[in-house]
């Protein structure tokens, strides 16, 4: 069949398990064709390609509610809920989203792309459903990666206690991003490997014949079944907790899926049904991934998965920094590195693998990659976080009240800063600024190229100082040559770029290199720009402002980031409390979220383009 | 022997048992006497005091890191380590703090005030001495209601898969704030009640005894142990995460505690020692607290435990807010009302008791609460969430990717806004509007009084909206009378409390009435000054803004909260790019942290005072 017609899910109910497992190699040989196109998350979605068409099959959405946690592995979902005409358009531009969207489906009941909300998520629907006299399924799908993030513990803790009614589906697949990591991994890992269940009902006799002597046993064996049950079932975790445990059932298997559901039905409470997939399921490439390369991607070729890469004019910032910062800890062990799941994304597996001692992936777990940093730092270490901007939103709390109030010289590699592209409104790195400059303590940075990267590098490992962050975007760093001497920066010091008397133009970062350009552009016809490069975004170089400021010329920010609690806004209270007159426009981001699509669309809609500053800056002279 | 006159903890290891129950008993006297002043945790700290000794007795403060989770029952710590003398002004301004503070002493190796920061901290400090060469111990002490926090989860999982030698202690108490919640909690009282187990080494014996037909095993026992201690060990939760568990450990008994830490000493791996502890220990009043009461609190009558209560004006914000949200609750069951551990401090007990369905207490676990509120939310719920400023932080990335982000109508009812005064620097409310405004759909208000309080429920229960918060401070509304007609405010609107041409004082919530009074002074000297009730922080009152803003008159914003990203930092950026050319000048709190004293005291230290408002006004109007 054509899966890209399919209009909603309600047909797979009359499929027979040989259907299904046709349907489902259709669809994975859709998904690799349209994913070697448009890019995305491949890897997780081959995986759970049988589990999706089983949940449809036994759960009615959208009153039975499937909520995907993170959300990028819910492409079959959009398949089968009538999107699949729109793949073409996936991760695209005003195109289909990579994670589930409320907009594009009634079916897509909970939106994610941060992990581990799934659970809470599903409490809240199901207290809801009990409080109204509704008797729908709540049936959160959560991986393993995910479910040792902080808010899944606690929401299990609530669930378990609570009793209530839940069908948890914890879709295993021994990694989730990068391979996990943690004890509930390796105890998921012994479940998995222990032959010594059986997955529906406790076999008691053929244990009770191991034990010595026990062959006498055998016959009161259902009798101690009760007492004996913790000792077999290996879901003891979770059955601790209150929740009633299944598996581990194969989640490529049409028929375990069928029992392990149908059995889930029969109870009225918390139930977690352990279902092991392989990521990448189907295709060669992304099955035999051991390090996560998979796990989203860019267009690849289709016959080999060898992936296309765009035209890259520097390193990737990702790169640059690592292995910078791996320079650092190879001449003094008290650098060290930590990453919460990202070791792949934050380009650290050279790091880990040159100095294990000295490295660290705490798993999904930014709150504690955090304290933990802090923690190091008190004792005279130098911890370096490699941590996404819009993950690092999960340890604020950990970044103010442990890191800042303690003054801690922790330095964050802020990765993915401002918009990230394709994977859109959840992923934008576009709020770490606003929250960063509220902390007393915290130094920002943002580099222009790798030359400044590695300045900012030097002044964090080579002078004393509290909090720090460096942030850098996704993608590449402009193509430079590499400066012979590297330097510590004085902090809070700003470079003027280029002067002039008509317009001040300042940004930081790589958006530097725009905005000269803009100034080169303005300059043909007559108007003369002065252009700061306000590397340290906090503190400001308050000499060069109140130079500025004395001139009166009037300020344009432009910033990749939300214009409330930006440089901009700081930059506007300095001069109006300082009784300055210079008219100021701030150009980013202006209370909105921003949805996936290529960058530099996204910055042409927020302004951030050669002909709206320009028009800007023309404007503001006239005044 | 006078416990103030202590100078450090090293001569505890010289004392027996016997000597160390003496000790205990004047150290509870002292706490009771002193805390009966200066009021304070008393209970926690009641709990611990034969741990405290126990510790300092078995470990080496502060090459050893002994580190307190929360940090409030540090108090007998604080004596051991020679600051018994300062405790007549604990919590005081200017002095003695009441949780640890690495300033007033090497002991205090670690700060906090939030809870579930230890573990991570302490995984920090074993990896630097592990890279480090060194050999010290790592004694985290967590209660059991921290353990429920997500990052002290996530710390666990990393702790067990990565073997670090620590010695957890954890602190049962049977209640954190308030009585526990959670699956957890459950579990621990399973094992506090469980006869079936041995302290220290497994009985196999006696238990295959009780297994039909086990006499014959009797002999083979040994032999059995290993394939048969995850039946009876209690701790196999903790087992299972690669933890070695030792206890439940009578907390108030020394040879109990001596044998155990012993015990953790000969294991070169994370130990979890259970210890089981009464609140209150050694007063009665404490000690019979089943709600909370006795967590926190203020100065108290010593014979009885009377709390002393201060001169009321007007109601409790807290108790006005929730009565009112249970009088919503009562006509409507889609308003629920939820807390993290906060029923008594909240003031919801009532609510709880009269409509415990659509009530929930989920233990602490912010990120749990908050993203569980937007899951009731997706059902046509109305979720009131209940939450201090201050732990609010810890779920920033729920508020902003599960709430705002979906557009959820969420209400938070955000309690001690602002300064709280005896708790100091980790407890300050003063972070939230700097954070929400940032959020794009958050609508953000503060109530001047009890009466604007209604019509904010009003407005926030009776119309569609999306996520909205409104804040109040810790302790009492002003006194006013109850206004009859309760109203639904218009979003953004913001009312001229009185209109004078010279200067423009901006605020909200309670600090209206200093301003207002400020405002009288004032006209007394000729200075006629046009006082605004910014109610709603976000969105602001454009139109009256513009009117101000072309009016031209100077704004003075004053808030008790961070300049940086507050009320004030919004109107700058308005007037600058309307090009308006008002003075302003923010009166805040200024990229600072502001430590506990008299909220008073704090007040006139920023300058939120009449004489500083005043003399900012003059000075702002000569310009």
């Amino acid at each position: 069949m054509d899966v890209s017609k399919i209009k909603n899910p309600s047909f797979i109910k009359g499929l027979s398990n040989s259907e299904l497992e046709e349907l489902s190699a259709e669809i994975r040989k859709f998904l690799i064709e349209t994913c070697s196109i448009t890019g995305g998350h491949i890897g997780a979605n081959l995986g759970v390609v049988e589990l999706t068409l089983s949940l449809h099959k036994h759960f009615n959405s959208p009153t039975d509610k499937i909520i995907w946690d993170v959300g990028h592995q819910a492409y079959i979902h959009k398949i089968l809920t009538g999107r699949g005409h729109e793949f073409d358009s996936l991760r695209q531009y005003k195109g289909l989203c990579g994670f589930p969207k409320m907009k594009e489906s009634e079916h897509d009941v909970w939106e994610a792309g941060h992990s581990s909300t799934s659970l809470s998520a599903a409490m809240g629907m199901a207290k809801a459903r009990d409080i109204l006299g509704n008797t729908n399924h709540i049936v959160p799908v959560i991986g393993d990666g995910a479910l040792t993030g902080g808010m899944a513990l606690e929401a299990l803790n609530h669930i378990g206690h609570d009793k209530t009614d839940l069908t948890i589906i914890l879709n295993d697949n021994e990694m989730s991003i990068a391979p996990n990591v943690g004890a509930m991994h390796n105890m998921f890992g012994r479940i998995r490997t222990n032959h010594n269940y059986n997955r529906f009902k406790f076999d008691a006799e053929s244990f009770i014949t191991r034990l010595p002597g026990g062959d006498k046993l055998r016959d009161s064996a259902d009798k101690i079944k009760d007492s004996l049950k913790y000792l077999v079932v290996d879901g003891i975790f979770f059955e601790e907790l209150g929740i009633k445990y299944i598996g581990p059932v194969d989640g490529h298997n049409f028929k375990e899926l069928d029992e392990a559901i149908n059995a889930s039905k029969q109870i009225n409470k918390p139930v977690l049904i352990h279902v092991v997939t392989k990521k990448g399921k189907g295709y060669k490439p992304a099955e035999i991934d051991t390090v996560g390369t998979w796990h989203g991607l860019g267009p690849y070729k289709l016959e080999t998965g060898e992936v296309i890469k765009g035209k890259a004019e520097g390193p990737a910032w990702s790169a640059l920094m690592s292995n910078e910062v791996l320079n650092y800890a190879k001449q003094d062990k008290r650098v060290v590195a930590i990453t919460p799941a990202m070791p792949v994304g934050s380009k650290l597996t050279k790091f880990q693998q040159e100095l294990p001692e000295q490295f660290f992936d705490v798993g999904i777990a930014e709150q504690h990659a955090v304290t933990m940093s802090a923690g190091l730092a008190t004792q005279g270490m130098k911890p370096y976080v490699a941590i996404y901007s819009t993950f690092m939103q999960r340890a604020y709390d950990q970044l103010l009240h442990d890191v800042d109030r303690q003054n801690l010289g922790v330095l964050f590699g802020v990765d993915r800063s401002g918009l990230v592209g394709a994977d859109g409104e959840t992923h934008q790195g576009v709020f770490d600024i606003g929250f960063l400059n509220q902390f007393p303590n915290f130094t920002i940075m943002m580099p222009k190229d790798g030359n400044e990267a590695k300045d900012m590098l030097k002044t964090a490992f080579e002078t004393e100082h509290g909090p720090m962050a460096i942030r850098y975007p996704r993608g590449n760093a402009p193509a430079v040559e590499d400066r012979e001497e590297i330097k510590v920066l004085s902090i809070g010091s700003w470079t003027k770029e280029r002067e002039g008397n008509d317009v001040t133009l300042i940004s930081y970062g790589p958006t530097l290199e725009l905005i000269t350009e803009v100034a080169d552009e303005l300059l043909k016809e007559g108007i003369n720009a002065t252009v700061v490069n306000a590397r340290f975004i906090k503190p400001m170089d308050v000499e060069l402002l109140h130079e500025l400021g004395e001139k009166g010329i009037p300020f344009i920010t432009i910033e990749e980031s939300m214009l409330t609690g930006g440089l901009g806004t700081q930059i506007a209270t300095f001069i109006i409390e300082n009784d300055y007159e210079n008219k100021l426009r701030r150009i980013g981001i202006n209370d909105e979220y921003i949805e996936h699509g290529d960058v530099n669309l996204l910055l042409e809609d927020i302004g951030i383009s050669k002909a709206n500053i320009k028009s800007v800056a023309k404007s503001i002279i006239k005044k």
